[in-house]
């Protein structure tokens, strides 16, 4: 019989360590597999072209018999982001709270996928029954509402994934982080706490959300004769309400614009988690009928995103909104790393059009910092320390923080994206890998942009191509035409003749001396067009083009 | 009579606004202009394969008789990096203080300029006569020794140009900056202030580079049982004194690493700038004859480069240093916007090879905060306000600190690089644009990479290209040989045949209308199969390579 309690549960993160975003992770006991999120994430610099990141999954497809349910924390696109694409392949169901669900949703919808996934909404506090597991949702706060914990039951022991969290005493929406259940899961014996290390390297406590309505309020009273734009996360229903309340109270209509930021507001008021009062929003045509300074515009843009509503308003190529000089911009959000250049960017634009733009006191993260990571670890107590959700920097100093917690520095373990860690009271190990590399989406290509793609990439965007195209006779190898020289991305053509008719000549040479040995290899006479002329240019300009050489025979 | 006192004086910045970097500004009246630094910049993201950005001389091109000098504040690349191309196209003699002018010299030996280029070292309080003009150096502090402001005497009035500027009351070398000189000057009248930018938007005073120093000393303390690597700019010989007189307090033998940085402190021993006790700094290749906890390594690559030592040894391809578990790695800088993710990856390998990354506190800025600005306003009691050295974000913030101190609102000018600005006590504008674009270098080409070049890269970069290959008959216009489709950057060819063969079928398809209809302009040809193709991959991919026909002709 192999189904005894002292058998041990696997551990599997199929994303989301090393590198910010990508969260999901595989929890197997013997025939049962949960899957705890599915997101994507957002291409590294130097993956040109590449729109997004998905998990491989190819774990999941070997085991698809086993999976009982994906199970969700919170409706960031790290987190459910590639739940369309994973979906299409696996068709898990899929369990979250109200609002989460209404998010994928949305994205079901998009991708015609509605009829084909099984869908659960769950409640704080409710357990659900998945193969040998037993999953309790447990509520949380975090930069986005109906965030939530999980319990996970196993044979082995409880684990504990506390999500993206922090500890918010008064939060905007619904109740404070549920301490005391928690408090009741460390009286009974946590085997293993992952926990959120995305703000591990900051000391004390995050502040509450709600301080940022305080600051809004004074902005609002300070800048009554000015039009005011608030750009912040598309998802952040709760700082939307927090400015929807500031617009109230100092008589301004709201406009919300950007389509990401429409169709989550759209989905949490019908779901009942902002509270709008009547005739406060309006649509964007109708700006002209008020005065400038009754009105407030929420905008997506905030990280400095190149085709968001507040980057095409910056650089006046928005259709509907200008900058008018006055106009007070507010960022409410901070810079992901990365990303602060477009951002700055952003706000030059804006104040070269007379815009002042705020940007300092007017956001709050998401994440807990030390001291309520510290009061994590004091409630639950867990045996075992696995740190999730951030770089290897973050994952560490968690583990420093779990250890300074009283958790043995042997349980403590860094996991890498692909490990296989088996736990049970005995034991806590590494003892397998599965693949686990991030998948690249372009276009409607999935997996189809490998590392060879993106080297020829990187290589035209630094130096770009010349092609030589030159038509032999078939046998006797004599030129009928060509060497024609083409380049794109090199040098500007008009201004540098003389150095691609130099081309054209090197290239000439170098077939002449084919031609004089008898070579005929179509391989060997294109390695001599290359060697010649990239020896030639790097002389003569320090620059090594991508060099293609096409032969046509006739 | 032209030559009163109340004409003008003109101000030309042909570089340094709105973007950090390539500081250069001409200063002239009449048959006089003196420049005032000399300085690159770095590409912004967008400018792929560009190695560095140098002003537009042009201007000075056409008045070349007219330039009497070329007079730089200090030694950073932002304003000497561009003397080496510049000099060689108009040869202006160089004024500069002792350690600058060395540094200087590095680079005109590099390029084989020493001959050429007439130099004059000036110390503090020393006055030049260069055409109508006079020109003193006053002593600053900064992130580099020997930085000065220059009071420049005009026949219209005094300018202050305080060059990169910070107040250190307690300077790691030579004195505090000269305060007593700028009240002088203040009660003589100044008549434009052009003051630096950078940290305007901080609040308060930049705290002292001897703050570091004690930071340094406790750091060392702490960690007397690891070997120590300090991470710092190449420039900041007062930083490098500084960790060196820790190192030799803590019993440590010191190793500089990095060409630029190994070449800086050379210059500065020569120079007496940087004080060295005997048989403290070792080869790297003697590393291995000291216990680890004796040795310091100095290195460059803070800011994350690429190629720097530090991110060599990161990622284990430094050639004698490799990081040996319990190593701490101390960062002695802060990302300049947009390395953030750059220097994270670097600290992340570090630490997955068991270093100990620290990077807070360790760093103080070079630049005037906002307490700092408004004492030197006080004391040049300007006139007239010319913000210098910033984004339009800080010039902006800069304006609205000179109107605060007093400065009249129609006194303040922000001007864009280009503008031509006359000053007296009379006047106060605009009233000219000079050619003042950054002129892009990349390998030994300057200029001759520009919009076009940097668009294709663009493209190519994002989803490669298609070349298609077609060889006519002369006249008959019939298909001798292809059509071929080549293709790089675009997708993973193996696994994407059947798309390519489609592609050759959408290309037959295109040729054989164009046959049948007698379309023989090639050009028409060439676009037809670009549309086809173009129309047939976005539908298939959702992606837009560049697509190059090749057409020729037997």
């Amino acid at each position: 019989m192999k189904n005894t309690l002292s058998n041990p549960v696997k551990i599997i993160p199929l994303g989301g360590l090393e590198q910010i975003g990508m969260n999901i992770t595989a929890i197997e006991y013997e025939d049962s597999i949960v899957v705890i999120d599915c997101g994507l994430s957002f291409p590294e610099d130097e993956m040109l072209g590449i729109d997004l990141v998905i998990p491989d999954v190819t774990y999941l497809l070997e085991n698809a018999d086993k999976i009982k349910g994906l199970v969700i924390t919170h409706g960031h696109e790290d987190h459910i982001g590639a739940i369309p694409y994973v979906e299409k392949e696996l068709n898990m169901p899929i369990y979250a709270t109200k609002l989460t669900m209404g998010i994928i949703e949305n994205k079901l919808r998009e991708h015609n996928l509605m009829q084909n996934v099984r869908r659960k909404v769950v409640t704080f506090g409710q357990i659900i029954n998945l193969g040998c597991f037993r999953i309790e949702f447990i509520r949380t706060n975090h930069s986005i509402t109906d965030a939530a914990a999980l319990a996970i039951y196993t044979p082995a022991g409880i684990i504990v994934h506390t999500g993206d969290f922090k500890i918010d005493y008064t939060p905007v929406f619904g109740d404070p982080i549920d301490l005391s259940r928690f408090a009741e899961l460390g009286k009974k014996g946590v085997l293993a706490l992952m926990a959120d290390s995305t703000n591990v390297t900051r000391p004390g406590f995050t502040p509450s959300e709600k301080t940022v309505g305080k600051t809004f309020d004074r902005l609002f009273d300070d800048n009554r004769d000015h039009r005011i734009i608030v750009a912040t996360f598309a998802s952040n229903v709760d700082r939307v309400q927090q400015i929807i309340n500031s617009s109230v109270k100092y008589g301004r209509k709201v406009v919300v614009e950007g389509r990401s930021m429409v169709n989550i507001i759209q989905t949490a008021i019908e779901l009942g988690y902002i509270n709008i009062p009547d005739n406060t929003l309006i649509e964007i045509d109708r700006i002209k009928e008020y005065p400038d300074n009754q009105i407030v515009l929420i905008t997506t843009g905030s990280q400095g995103e190149n085709m968001a509503a507040l980057s095409r308003i910056a650089s006046s190529i928005h259709n509907k909104v200008a900058i008018i000089p006055g106009d007070v911009v507010i960022f409410s959000s901070s810079p992901i790393p990365g990303n602060e250049k477009a951002v700055f960017k952003i706000i030059n634009e804006l104040e070269m059009k007379g815009a002042h733009v705020i940007f300092e006191d007017t956001h709050v993260s998401g994440h807990a910092c030390q001291e309520e990571l510290k009061l994590m670890y004091a409630l639950t107590k867990p045996k075992y320390a696995i740190p999730v959700h951030g770089e290897y920097r973050h994952l560490k100093r968690h583990s420093e923080l779990a250890i300074e917690m009283g958790v043995p520095k042997e349980n403590v373990k860094l996991l890498t994206t692909g490990d296989v860690l088996e736990v049970s009271e005995d034991v806590f190990e590494v003892t397998g890998r599965v693949p686990a590399q991030g998948i690249l989406v372009d276009g409607l290509g999935v997996g189809d942009v490998g590392n060879i793609v993106l080297r020829d990439r990187q290589h035209l965007s630094q130096n770009g191509l010349i092609i030589v195209v030159v038509t032999l006779e078939k046998y006797s190898n004599q030129i009928l035409a060509g060497p024609d020289i083409v380049s794109r991305g090199f040098v500007y053509v008009r201004e540098s003749e003389s150095l691609l008719d130099d081309c054209r000549l090197v290239v000439e040479e170098a077939l002449d001396v084919c031609l004089r040995r008898n070579i005929s290899d179509w391989g060997k006479i294109k390695g001599s067009i290359k060697d010649s002329l990239s020896e030639f240019l790097w002389k003569r300009t320090k620059r090594s083009p991508m060099i293609l050489p096409i032969i046509s025979e006739v």
